[in-house]
């Protein structure tokens, strides 16, 4: 028999990496609570006709398809058998996928529940999720988002307060060198029209989005074919390439956007924003306003947020904004404006390793390892357990009878910090061994000292 | 448009549903991590080759299949389509399926890492599975698992470890009037042996394990056509009326298991549970000897373990027992012997539910709205607002400038319990209005005083 593998672009989380990915998770969830917001949980599968033509053409063919169950065949015709047309057949033979994101499942969940929801909803929602993308170093087929979302309401603080979450979860981390990225979708249209490219927009942000990546000769490259003179693209740099504090930024902005609304409205609502931190005590010195960030622009209508952690080989770890539109696409008339973002938690671990962030605390292990000479003291150390564990010291047993070395060395090897040594002097006596695994130094301790040393 | 729809057997979980489930596992997971086990996770997708074959005949079927990406069809032979059988058919475009329990995950996990891990092997596991059966009250396609095992090791100290960690769980949840029914393989292969009827071990096993439910009568009618004399069956319902003590029970069965090793093995070993848990200083109060009890048979070797919460019409919430056999299914030659068992969340919240045992403060909801007359005491809020979360208080502010009333309304239908109302005045004092929601009852503190209420 062949020895079993994993599905390509899957993975299993041990021990070691669980007890990393929970504090990330724990982190993450105890800020979205302390800011009010609830927890939700959606299905994995969700209808086809939820999840297609909500990810565009691409996203379609990276949703995992359900095969109906029993007799699956049976009502599908001949003709479209023979035709051997794989994406007609899938849908005549699946009508169930795996969610593709949280945010088209929350939309799906705020249609169905509207009358029993009290807006402004306050979400967050913490699951994997799955997509047939070709597997690839940090892109998996199956991974986690944490998402949190408020809709229902237009105000700021919304904004602010997304804000003030990332620079929460990263204190909680002890992550300190990273850029949270802001801008707007109104200052992306007012460079638009203040270039004279209101018709050419989509193009212009599509170029602008890949500076950072592709570098000003190649985004130029991009523009000219597509209609954009050497005038405009002069225009465009002299903007984009504005530097300086937030306040410059916005001065100079204003002063090329004053035929703009468009424009106008992004830079009072990115001001009144920072106003807002300023009310909340809260420092901006991690924020930045990025004339060229423009993620998702078709989706987003305000504000966008991308966080990156400097110094780091990984990309953004987290990011969102503001939309308008969550739930037209089921139909829903009356549009409710939310603004939301997500945690990458795969990419905040990668970098967490790479700085070496996590404490070596960070392990779900026990505390002690309870380890015995013979049976009499292996049925002594049982007694010795439960008052750990009455404690709520994470704590257990060697269960069988084997050599101490055996013993020490297995809470060696699962990193347990301390065992306590029983024998028939130590069950006789009360005075227990007590070892410091790390150091190597043991004493003799009874159970009532042991404990408040391990509390 | 057509409102969305949820897939049949599978639901959402609003925020307060969460609440009251997350308590649940953050208990059980407390309760798994004071014992020394450590948390593992599993892809929801396997290949299909590590899933067929493992759950029997009706558990292949009830597999939720997943398509191939891209052009399934490709290379599907136009015998294999025409035929139109959909078994056929399924294993030639489809590789992978979603996990239909933890435990076969778990094995194929041992197997991949077998010389990376440290034994004994303790893992948990709480993930969601998925089963294409009939949606039914209380019957989903996917609901949560939560498992405990213990690999590596055949000492009784696991089996006494499992009932204390299923007392502590329900000690946690509030749940009093319980049963811990134990049994063991050996006991039940003993029962056989001593009516004559190894040969027909299977048969009686599956019939006894009914006795439950159908009652003695149609227990015999099973056993009739299948070789059962009425001598035999006088024999066998002489032993399952034992009655008394587990001292007695023991005493008894002793006596009509003289000749059956496998009987004999059976009653020392429980014998051993029972002592263990003395040595633990634990009760036994809730642990009921079931001579009866014959859940899995098939896979179980050693003792096996069901929990029924009393008074409640609500099915077993527990259950598990040893095997020897985990990693043979993937080829492993050297058996790993092992014992776990698994809560059913669902279950356990319906039991709850029915006996009001979640207490008013299990939602996840702020402590505390921020409310606000005007734009300026809307600002001096989100200072409060910093303040109060800075302290660990769950808290959130109206983000709309709108009437007090719908604000406090917000604020009951949210079940937020306190909510704090400042105007021109309370900002210009620092008095600020403190309003107990429920009792409604409203008085003037500062900040500083609020905080202390609160924490």
């Amino acid at each position: 028999m062949e020895k079993p593998t994993l599905p390509k672009g899957t993975r299993d989380f041990g021990p070691a990496v669980m007890a990393k990915r929970q504090f990330i998770f724990e982190t993450i969830k105890g800020v979205f609570q302390k800011f009010g917001f609830q927890p939700l949980e959606t299905p994995a599968m969700e209808s086809l006709s939820t999840l297609t033509g909500k990810y565009g053409e691409e996203g379609d063919q990276l949703l995992f398809k359900i095969l109906n169950s029993g007799d699956f065949l049976k009502d599908v015709d001949a003709a479209t058998l023979e035709s051997k047309n794989s994406k007609q057949l899938s849908f005549a033979v699946s009508e169930k996928g795996l969610r593709y994101d949280l945010t088209v499942p929350f939309a799906r969940f705020v249609v169905m529940n509207r009358h029993e929801i009290s807006f402004p909803f306050k979400r967050y929602q913490i699951q994997p999720v799955w997509r047939g993308d070709r597997p690839a170093k940090a892109r998996y087929r199956e991974f986690y988002q944490c998402d949190a979302d408020v809709v229902g309401t237009d105000s700021l603080i919304c904004e602010a307060e997304i804000i003030l979450m990332i620079t929460d979860v990263f204190k909680g981390l002890n992550i300190t060198d990273y850029t949270i990225k802001i801008n707007h979708r109104g200052i992306l249209s007012g460079i638009a029209e203040s270039i004279q490219a209101k018709q050419n927009e989509t193009a212009l942000f599509v170029a602008i989005d890949k500076l950072d990546k592709i570098g000003v000769d190649k985004v130029k490259e991009e523009l000219r074919p597509k209609g954009f003179s050497e005038e405009n693209l002069t225009a465009l740099f002299d903007i984009l390439n504005v530097k300086g504090s937030t306040t410059n930024k916005i001065a100079f902005l204003q002063s090329r956007f004053d035929t703009s609304e468009n424009g106008q409205k992004g830079l009072r609502d990115l001001q009144e924003v920072f106003t807002l931190l300023k009310s909340y005590n809260a420092s901006d010195k991690h924020v930045e306003f990025d004339v060229s960030l423009a993620r998702g622009l078709s989706y987003y209508t305000g504000c966008i947020f991308e966080v990156k952690i400097n110094h780091v080989g990984i990309g953004s770890v987290s990011g969102g904004g503001r939309y308008d539109n969550l739930t037209k696409a089921f139909g829903d008339k009356e549009n409710l404006s939310g603004v939301g973002f997500s945690f990458g938690v795969d990419r905040i671990y990668d970098a967490m390793e790479e700085l070496s962030l996590f404490s070596k605390g960070t392990q779900a292990s026990s505390k002690v390892l309870v380890c015995h000479f013979d049976d009499d003291s292996r049925y002594y150390g049982l007694g010795v357990l439960s008052a750990l564990r009455e404690e709520g010291i994470a704590s257990e047993i060697y269960p069988d009878q084997v050599k101490l070395k055996k013993q020490l060395d297995f809470a060696n090897k699962k990193a347990i910090p301390y065992a306590i040594v029983i024998g028939p002097e130590e069950a006789a006596s009360g005075q227990l061994a007590f070892k410091d695994m790390e150091k190597g130094e043991q004493q003799k301790l009874t159970l009532a000292q042991i404990i408040s040393t391990l509390k």
